[in-house]
């Protein structure tokens, strides 16, 4: 059986299977994810993100190096950089100019690149929990950074893993937009805020947990729900229990526990679903722009199994195979799996 | 050099390149396409869509075939039949719920597949033309037959090519999705016309004829553009001329003229992009909604030549490597040039 569900963040609408489930021995393109399993991780002499390789990248921006060692040179663990092909840059102004139907603004923004780790082959997932959070503080930083910029309107952080997320480079990278607007789909939850007087994202938090049929699993600053109107087989979101607006206020606490949930997911999907690509994005408030106090930061963890075709471009309406129901159960069982090994 | 460009049609915003086009030379996943050159188009035991494999099929909704010649049998040139996985069907009723936060309807609707040809291994845009324009009289009757029933509100006909276009079978085939309720993108032209007293698409027409920047070819009854805000490189429109609401309005001497320029756009874009997947998809009015007659049908050809990574997920907003004024100048050369094959 099939639901037309509602998906109230986005503001549409997702078909989703309320049964039958996209299970992981009949995803089509595994095969073609980034893959695991290759040499050991270590340095790659044609890859520009390998530490030794810093000459051939843009300037770097910022990164957690070894004291007193110099930028855009060996001995760090995180590092920041302009993207080298970006659609954006910060010089001159937005500019919006309009001749009849035709409306544009010049390429404004920023468009960075964080890599996540010095070595080659070492996916985000396997780096030890002090170096995931040594990510998440990367982002926290230049997130604040840029929000700092008036002209910037929205901030949106993501990751694409493997060759069906639109990785085109292999070593562990995110990646960073700011944006001089806010995309249409990040207004909603403020929107909500000022029509009910609560959030809905708060809301949805407290509905899940009495259901408890989409949780993945409780932490003491997180929980972890396939949603209910997931876009893709087997999504995931980790949602901050307190309600926050911007994931730059993110605290080393909140840190700590979302690099170990975000390590244990994210292990999970990859163990479980055969190896696939995904994108993670970190949903947040618009930044420079009043009244997003109703706007509730939260991760969504999107597997890509599936390829989006012409119904999905034409109509915004996703087709979703797997049951979020039975993506938590599965999802839940291999987390707790993971959690206590030695537990049934 | 880059612009934020206004989306009029979508209500949205695309960031694309003016300058810097992204050739078909530096295409990244065109190895991944569907791939021609394969054996001789013929009869694949394998495939439930081959002529002679009809009792592995669902039944047989309509076709075109020989005389006398009984449904679910060979001797048919161009056959509809439900979607096997269909997310949707008619029995029962769309019956919305809603209980608190959670609303849903069930899975109402239609999933039909149209199967272009007999033969395996036959590219839609290697059909002779009269088997083009049945593909399209096809198509026709689908829309008005699934119309009549006043539950259905739009209906999405679309096709995929290609493995990065999300096709999952080979044999060349296009869809029809029959939905309950209008997706929110569809409503932007008629809003348009409402507040405008005029159509934006007609608008659109005059001024890229006016321009003649991105336009591909003028024929008698469409007009084919790259448009000012594609969110795909190397995107194309075939707009009617004349302004009609439903793409089941087509006459036959607008098929005979949409048949070949479909097959030529399409032929330039597999010829001059090195056989890449692509959607083709048509918008046109909703339908038993009133006040929709300032929509304006219009067939969209998507090359799929990169993946919707985690920035458009996540904003919505699509980056395009390839400035639609060079995208259409390319394809013209490529269009015109096939057109008068002796010409210089």
């Amino acid at each position: 059986m099939h639901e037309i569900r509602k998906d109230v963040v986005r503001d549409n609408w997702v078909i989703t299977a309320t049964e039958f489930v996209l299970k992981p021995r009949d995803v089509p393109v595994k095969k073609l994810s980034a893959g695991e399993g290759g040499p050991e991780p270590g340095y790659n002499p044609h890859c520009p993100f390998c530490e030794g390789n810093e000459a051939v990248t843009t300037d770097e921006i910022t990164a957690f190096r070894e004291a007193g060692s110099p930028p855009n040179k060996p001995g760090w663990t995180v590092r920041t950089i302009l993207n080298k092909f970006s659609a954006l840059d910060m010089s001159g102004a937005l500019d919006m100019q309009k001749e009849g139907i035709f409306e544009h603004g010049n390429g404004f923004g920023q468009h960075e690149v964080i890599i996540e780790t010095p070595l080659h082959g070492q996916d985000f997932h396997r780096l030890p929990l002090n170096r995931i959070e040594a990510v998440f503080k990367m982002m926290r930083r230049r997130y604040n950074d840029l929000a700092r910029d008036e002209r910037i309107k929205y901030i949106q952080i993501y990751k694409n893993r493997g060759l069906f997320a639109g990785a085109s480079l292999e070593h562990s990278h995110s990646q960073i937009v700011a944006l001089p607007m806010v995309p249409a789909n990040k207004n909603v939850l403020s929107q909500y805020y000022q029509e009910h007087d609560h959030c809905l994202i708060c809301e949805m938090v407290k509905a899940e947990t009495i259901k408890q049929e989409r949780i993945v699993y409780e932490g003491d600053k997180f929980i972890i729900i396939c949603p209910y109107a997931s876009r893709f087989p087997y999504e995931s979101w980790i949602i901050p229990r307190q309600h926050t607006s911007h994931f730059g206020d993110i605290n080393d606490d909140e840190i700590r526990e979302i690099a170990l949930l975000t390590k244990m997911i994210i292990t999970a999907v990859i163990d479980g679903l055969k190896d696939p690509a995904y994108n993670m994005v970190i949903n947040t408030a618009p930044v420079n722009v009043p009244h997003q106090e109703g706007y509730h930061w939260h991760l969504e963890i999107n597997p890509r199994l599936l390829v989006n075709a012409g119904v999905e471009i034409a109509t915004g309406y996703f087709i979703n195979p797997a049951a979020p129901e039975s993506a938590a159960a599965l999802l839940k069982d291999l987390f707790t799996g993971q959690k206590e090994p030695g537990a049934e």
